[in-house]
Formats: C-alpha cells, structure tokens, sequence
C-alpha cells in the first residue's frame, strides 16, 4: 500500500474538479455549484443548472477542461474574511457555497482554515477567474494534471446533504490517473465489471429476481439462486461443525429493550425498521443476530466445564437503507448474515479465533481467492492515542491484540496492523480479498468482543466457583449472503467452480431416441448427490449446447447411439471444451476428484 | 363420530352452567353474571363478585353443585317481553344480562327467541328461583345430571365480551360427563398432559427458552431445539425434493401492495403486523408466503412444459396474536411454516395432490402417527346451499372435489366429506391425528386455489400458444413448526423416535481410563451421520445413566474394560432397558435398520 502516492493523485484529482467546475461554468454560466470531492479512480461535481446538463454535453465538458489544463493554469491559495467570502459568493449567485459559509460561521472554522483565531477567515482557492471555497491542497499548475489521463463519465443526480428533502442537483462524474496506460486498464476493469454485473448476471442465470409489489431492496431468490445460497451456507456450517459449532433458531423480531440493554438502541435507532401491532406493544426488526443470541446463552447457568459455547445461524436481518442507496445484491434491506457467536473463557480466545481462521482458509480456498495477492488481512487494533475510546480492560485488550497479530503471522497472512480500526468492543482480524478485475472486498472477519457480555449480565462459573464473565467472539465467513453473492458472480462471471454451480452438468441426447439413456445417466448422476438436468428440448444439439454455455453449466454430456452401446458420455467442459468420450462411473470419480 | 350423543351431554353441560351459577349465587349473593356456555368436556360461568372467588372456594362450589342436582330441580322454559324480562334482570342488579338485553333489543331478538315477531321477547329458564336468559336447551330435571361425573376444575380471568377495555371477570370453569369412569379417565388425560406439557419438558429438554427482553410469543431455539427442527424439515423436504419440490429464498416483509392484490390486506389487515422506517414506505410482515411465491413464478414467461412448477420453503411468518392468547410453541408470533406451492395445469392437479398425499402419508408413517384409527381425512367441499360464496370456474370445482375424493377413496383413507369446509378458493384434504392421549389436532393439508393465480395475473402458454391461467396447490406437511413441536413433544412425551432425537446416543465411560475408548466410539458413530455425545462427568455411573434416561435419549452405551478389549459397547435402550454388549458395527447396523 503506497498511502503517500495515493494522496499525490488525489491531489490532483481535487484540482481536476475545479477544473470540472470551470468548464461547467463556461457552458452553463448559471450554474450554482455545490461540493466537488475527490472519491476512488477520480472525483466529482454537484451543480444546479437553469437548462439541464446532458449526457451528451459530456464530451463537450471534458474537451473543455483539456483545453483549460492545456493552458497551464496557476492554482493560488488565499485566506479571507468569512463576512468577505460570504458577500463574495451571495454576488455570484452561489447559494450554495453561501451556505456552506453560513455553516461554518455557526459552527467554527477551523476545517476550513489553517488558523482558528478569533478573526473566522476561510481558505479561498483561485484558478484563472474561478475561485472555489477549499481547504486544498492543489497542484501548483494545471500542467501536472495528465490530460490523457481524463475522463468525464457519467451523470447522476444527489440531494443537496443527502437530505431527500433538499434539493436534487446533478453530479457529473470523472476519473483521472497519472498516465494514459492507467486509464485504458480503468476502462478496460470498466468494461469487464458491466460484463460481469451481477444484476445483468442474475436475470441471465435465473438466480434471483425483484417484484414491485414486494418492494425495493428485497430480492426473491428463484430456485436456482437458493441451491446456490444453500451450497454456500452448507460448506460454511460444515466446516464449522468441526469446530464444535451449533445451529440455534430465533425470530426476526424483538422488543426494543433487547437493544436498549445492549446500547444498540442509541447507536442505530434511526436505520431500524419499527413493528407496530394492535396492541400498544412496539417491536424491532433485528439489524444483527448477537443480543438474540445471548438470551439462549443466558437461558440457563453454565460451567466453565461447558465452554466455548459456539452458535451458528444463518438468518435474515433487516436495515432500513435509503431507496436511493439500494443496488442489486451489493446493497439490500433483508441481509441474510451467516452468522456466529462464540462464548469462551479469556484462555479459549486463541484457539477460538484459529478455528474460526482455520475455516476461512478453508472456506475461500474452496474459492480459489486465498492464493498469495489475492488477500491480505486487517489486525485492527487500538488508536494508541485515544484509549479512553474503547471499553474493557486494557489487560485484556493488549492480550487480544497480541493474539491476533500472532494468529496472522503464523498463518503467514499478508497483514498489516491498523491502529483505530478496532471497534470500541474489542480487536479484530478483517480479511481483505481482491476479486478478478481488482477490486478489492472486506469478506471475513473475527471480532472479540469484551463488552457485549457484560452489558447482558452473562455469567458462568469458574473452576473456582466464583462467577466470571465470558467474551463474546463475532464471526462472520461469507457475511451477508446477498453482498457475497454480487461479490462472486462478478468475480467468477456467473462461471462458479464445480462444487457451487447450481447446475453442475446437463445430459443432451442428440436425439429423441436417446432420452431414455440420458435419463438414466441424470439419475444415476443425481443419486450420487450431485445436481443434474436432462435437456431434451426439441432444438439442435448445437443450439443446446449453446444454452448450456451461456448457462455457465460446468459440463455438457453428450449422449448418443455409441454412448448408449457403451455406456459413456461424451464429455464438454465450459472451461476447457471438448474432453472425450469417457464411461459414467469415470466421469463421476473425476468430478468427485474435481470437487475435492 | 357421534354427533347426537355428543349433543345429549352439551344439554347436560350447559343445564349444570346455570347450576354453577346457583352456586356461586348461594356463596356470593352479589354475583352479576355474565355468560355461560358449553365448551369441550364442560362449560364455564363469568361471573364478578365483590370479594374474590378464590382457588379454595372450588371444592365448596362443586359440593353445593352437587347438592342442587340431588335435589331434583326442574328446567322450566318461558317467554317474556323483552321490556318486562330488562326490568327483571335491572332489579336483580344483574347488569350483564341488561347489557346482552340491551344487545339484543338493538340488533333483532333471532337468536334467543323461537318466535321472530314484531313483539320483541325472550327465552328465560327457570330452576328453583334462578332465572336466566338463555335460548336453551336445557334438562327436564337436574336428576338427569351425572353429579359423580362433574367436577370444578380451575380459575381464569376474561374479559367481558373479550374486550380489553372492559372489567375482567371471573371464569369459574368445570367438567361433566355421563358416567363416573369417563371423568377418572379425563382426570388420567389431564394429570398425562400436564405431565408432558411442551413447556415443562421444553426447559427440562433444553429444546427452547423465551427471553423478556425479546418479548412474548417469540421463541428462542437451542442448539437441541433447532436439531429437532431441522431433522423434520429435512425429512420433509427429501421426501418432497423427489417429486420434483425446490426450495426458494423470499424476505419477511413486503409492501402492502402484495396483499392490496391478493385480497389478504381486507381479510387479515387487523393481524398484520405493520414496518415502518425512516421513509414514508410503509412495509408489512408476512402472515403468510403464497402471494411471495406467486411473484418467483411471475419474474418470467412460462411454457406448459415447464410446469408444474413446485417451490418449498421453511420460513418463519409473523402474526400479531394477541398477548393473552399466545402458549407455549402452541401460539406463538414468529410462526415457522413448512410452506410448499405448486403451480400446474388443472391436467395435472390429481398427480400433484397424489404426491403430496405420498409425503403426508411417509412424513407422519416414519412417527408411527397413520396407523389405524390415528388419523382421518376431511374432504372439504362446497356447501351445496351457498354456492355463490365460492369463486373460480364451477365446473373445475366439481372436478377438483371428484379429484379430491377419489384420492381419498384410493388411498384407503378413514375420510369423511365435509360440506361448508372448503375455503371460497377451492376445496382441500385436511388430514386430522389423534395424539396419544386422545386429542386431535389438524396438521397436515393440501389446498387447491383457483383464485390466487388470477389475481395476479400468473399465465403459461399452452400447447396451442394460448395463455392460460396455471392453478396452484398450497400445503403443509407439518405445518407450523413450533404448533407440530407443542403437539409431537406431548405425544412422545419428549421420547421422539431415534430418527428424530437431538441426542440419538450418549457413551458413558465407566470411568475416567475408558474416555479415550468412548471418544473413539463417539467419534465413529458421528462419522456415520449420528448424533452423538460423550458424558464424561465425574458422576457416578448411576446418575449418569439416569441424567441421560431423563433427557430422553434413545441410547446409553457404557464402556469399560471390557468393552475397550473387544471392541464392544453395553447398550441400554431409554425404551427397552439393558440389551446387552454388542461390537460397536453391529450397533450401527442395528440402528440404521430401526431408523429406515
């Protein structure tokens, strides 16, 4: 990770959306501007306008901002009087910078100035005759900008504050690399992910579906979608049965005391959803699984004798996210969590948090995504400079911490130590994974938690018969299923590895005469538990071949007149083409082989 | 069933009400009465009293009871005006009375008169000096009462006319029957029942818990518990997978446009518990599946030759009961249904019910609850004098119930057609059991829908090109879970079946030299697919043996030295005692042939 290069083009990410601004400006001189921030690959602008930009002006705007860059324009830093500024802005017509300063002026300044003093002065940036509010920094000259390496790309609209009652202004969109050869590899990642979109995917292989009488953000999963969530949901719980893990069952719903007692209430009242009966009796929907989870801890007394205590569960939660914000899979508002919670003595942690490591190893090599480079793992611990943050005890805390940071070194993970990244609860160990066009995902996780148990008055009874409190360790594998989901069909472009492939293989008679055949091939194939179909469709062979591949479907068996005569199929994989004529119980033992 | 029998002792019933009534007046003078019906085995009386009846009173209660009925009173019927018959009650200071005179007064005299005349009047029944306002009918004379078969049996509070916002009465409850025997043997039920109350044995089980912090109504499921319930969706859904059912995945909320178009919103809009967020959208929690399901089928075209098409899913729906209304698992919030539907062509109805008849018939088989005089069926049809009442094509109507009925003839079934019981969308099987100490319980169904399908607009193409409407089946196997479970753990009295205990078998060392041995052993028979645990406590081998006879697991296999050198285990059966020392594969085998 290269922090220092990264601050450098964003940099100059920054100027370009002033630059963006001025070209705006140029071709729309009524626009009031609004923010302009840097985000990843590039940066942004909010405008008004009178008559609406298009999205055929985008061409238009960006050879205007290469012309200007072209002109090797100075960016100059200056500190004014906010009274100043603000009849400066108020002039120009740019209310929304107006408001900016009005915020400031009732807030203090000190964000946007180098000095708080008494005097409120904020920080004024001017290129040629534009001049933007900005806390900077900037390039010098418009010449360190690499206009090859620009582009405006697309159009959006965003509520002024991201308040759905404010005004809706247009953002306009750009990227910006340091070299041409950085933008060509941006589009290319571009043109591969809207390939790879899981939403497009999803209708094509028939996994999941969305119903306007149901509602936004809440996918339907068709049969073919649920064996896939199924075959996930089972690899992870039978690896973690190994470890002692059991399934628990609760409702989805609970009085709101639940969270008051575990401080979630204060934390997240505003994005749960409420439920409200006859009666005057007011309930939640659950937004996570753990204080649910305590109450069956906490259901009867337990000895050290009984410890770790390991549930599993696989559940829906539910988050009241913003209309605007939904998006596919990657962003619902009934989360499915693969959830789990273990219960130890302070002693068991190491262990505890190996089996849970050992089990994403396991879980994401049956993936292919654990190979060297393509993870690497967050030991997110204490800011050192604030401690009051974080509550429990600092003993317990530098113990956990030292455990976590020698679980990945033995491991031989690829981690770093991130200071700050902790939660106030407790460490944790966050695992980062890079999907095939680069991008890069927080999946896994294991975090200790010395708060929570407390907070529910958990106890259990030590060897000494003195109770203690135990710790609460928060696991999560795959994660939410649904963000998982539109993670892997885009990594593996719908084409999933054997074992996870709602269908594995389809039998094609090349004709009529052959069903039969084919049918017993399905089910012989079928009774050693693995998911077959029969397509005995009326089209061509080739047609049906042809649906097959488009299907992603691992493999294609051919049957025939000779393949009945000696009971065989004539073996296609979707990854590597024609592979022969081999006997059934062949093909079984090399799928078998294959899945293991 | 015997339905004039059973008419002859509710007269009884309902004659030793007004009896109860007479008690209670003789013990409290100042008793206002409320209602007192016939319910099964009794009937009850509401009554308020200025000093509390309480649970000691019962006993003086039943002994005047049975002093009145020695003495030979009289039942005299007679019609009053209704004016005259308020007065009367008024002067009595029976309010109650008033208030159902008042009632009726207002809304028509139908239900308490013989005679519908424009002069408004009442039935009242007479015994010694007690009147009532009662439409009878009632005994000649109190000597045709059993006082040897009636017993007062227990307290409750109830809301006059079930309002909340009304006084709570007292409700005196008690038991008659013709003969002496047949309250000993209710006595015997009653003292079975309460000794396999799914509430004591759930905690004594450790199958589930409620927690106060997440509210009543809402169960929480143990790691024993949520075995239970997996090993009978299991069961269900490998019986179903071979006829062709797959699951699917759907949220537990939905705008309310779904049931807007479903026609549930007008039905069950009362019970439906509402979401809201921090948007305006409001959301519902589902009360059911089916309008879920219809959108899966709805997200693409469908050809004849795919259906029909058969989606299963186990997933917890949500009803707001009413607090005072809610027990155990029996009545519950968050209500787990084993819900499978099945679009098809109306061709292909007899097949699909055919199949699920097969899975009801193997599911309920495999718990020895089919046999003979243990279950009947109830072929719900149309009543014939109210045919307006249902909807859909008469013509599939008489089909569907032909269809129904041959079935149920096929099959062999102890069936009876029921006139009336057919829902307004089509007619169904209801598949009633009879529990082990006699109590029947609706479990199983299947449903045919002609109606849902239209109203969503749900079309296939047939072979001529035509849309057509496809028809769709509901049913469930087990049902609600958590009602399955209140009734099998009473019927097994927590000793389930070995396929179906969370626990099938525990090693008991007989020392601390054999854990390595009994671990092995425990080790071998999880590798076979069988749950099973280790006691190695340091309890004597005695209170082992009886901790694990307790906890209802089919096998104890205790292992000493002997064991160790050959090889061997000593098992003991919760059902059949010691059974003497067996290799450990010829345990295996011995209970892979009890369990298929």
């Amino acid at each position: 990770m290269c922090r220092e290069k990264i601050n450098e083009i964003d940099v100059k990410r920054h100027s370009a959306a002033h630059i963006l601004a001025m070209a705006i400006l140029d071709l729309h001189p009524d626009a009031r501007l609004g923010i302009g921030p840097v985000i990843e690959d590039g940066f942004y602008y909010d405008v008004e306008t009178d008559s609406p930009i298009t999205e055929d002006e985008l061409k238009k705007i960006e050879k205007k901002m290469k012309k200007l860059i072209s002109q090797n324009i100075d960016f100059e830093k200056s500190e004014m009087n906010i009274d100043e500024a603000r009849e400066k802005f108020e002039k120009a017509g740019q209310k929304y910078k107006v408001e900016i300063i009005d915020d400031l002026a009732n807030e203090g300044t000190q964000s946007l100035t180098n000095d708080v003093s008494e005097k409120k002065t904020v920080l004024i940036y001017k290129s040629k005759d534009f001049e933007d509010l900005c806390r900077g920094p900037h390039v010098k000259n418009s010449k360190e900008i690499n206009a090859k390496a620009l582009k405006i790309t697309r159009l959006a609209g965003a509520y002024w504050k991201s308040d759905e009652n404010r005004k809706q202004l247009t953002r306009v969109y750009g990227v910006l690399f340091d070299t041409k050869e950085e933008l060509d590899e941006y589009n290319k990642r571009l043109a591969e992910a809207k390939k790879r979109d899981h939403r497009k995917l999803g209708k094509e292989l028939d996994l999941f579906t969305f119903s306007d009488l149901v509602g936004p953000g809440l996918p339907l999963f068709t049969t073919k979608g649920t064996t896939l969530r199924d075959t996930i949901v089972d690899k992870i719980q039978t690896l973690q049965a190994k470890h002692g893990y059991e399934k628990v069952t609760i409702p989805h719903i609970t009085k709101k005391d639940l969270y008051e007692t575990s401080g979630h209430w204060d934390k997240f009242g505003d994005e749960l959803f409420k439920v409200k009966g006859q009666s005057d009796q007011e309930f939640v929907m659950k937004p996570m699984n753990c204080p649910h989870h305590t109450q069956i801890f906490a259901a009867k007394p337990h000895s050290y004798k009984e410890l770790p205590l390991r549930y599993m569960e696989t559940t829906m939660v539910y988050r009241d996210e913003q209309a605007g914000e939904l998006l596919g899979l990657s962003r619902v508002r009934s989360i499915s969590q693969d959830d789990g919670h273990v219960f130890c003595t302070p002693g068991q942690i190491e262990q505890e948090v190996q089996n849970i490591v050992s089990v994403i190893r396991e879980f994401y090599t049956s993936l292919n995504m654990f190979d060297e480079g393509k993870c690497w793992v967050s030991v997110s611990v204490r800011d050192s400079k604030t401690p009051d943050k974080y509550l429990g005890d600092p003993k317990n805390w530098d113990k956990a911490e030292a455990i976590l940071e020698e679980i990945a070194k033995k491991e031989g993970f690829d981690y770093k130590k991130v200071e700050g990244e902790a939660a106030f609860y407790g460490p944790k160990l966050d695992f980062m994974f890079t999907d095939a066009i680069g991008r890069e995902w927080q999946l896994a996780t294991a975090q200790l938690d010395f708060v929570m148990p407390e907070r529910f008055g958990l106890e259990y009874t030590d060897e000494n018969g003195n109770k203690q409190t135990p710790v609460m360790i928060h696991r999560a594998i795959a994660g939410s299923l649904e963000r998982f989901l539109s993670v892997i069909i885009e990594h593996f472009a719908g084409a999933f590895p054997l074992w996870l492939s709602p269908v594995q293989a389809v039998v094609i008679p090349v004709s009529d005469k052959f069903n039969d055949y084919g049918q017993s091939v399905v089910e012989r194939l079928q009774s050693e538990g693995f998911r077959v179909e029969l397509d005995d469709d009326s089209e061509t062979l080739g047609k049906r071949i042809r649906i097959a591949q488009k299907s992603k479907i691992p493999y294609m068996l051919v049957v025939g007149e000779k393949e009945v005569a000696d009971n065989t199929v004539a073996v296609r994989s979707r990854d590597n083409g024609d592979e022969g004529i081999i006997r059934v119980d062949d093909f079984i033992k090399k799928i078998k082989k294959e899945i293991s």
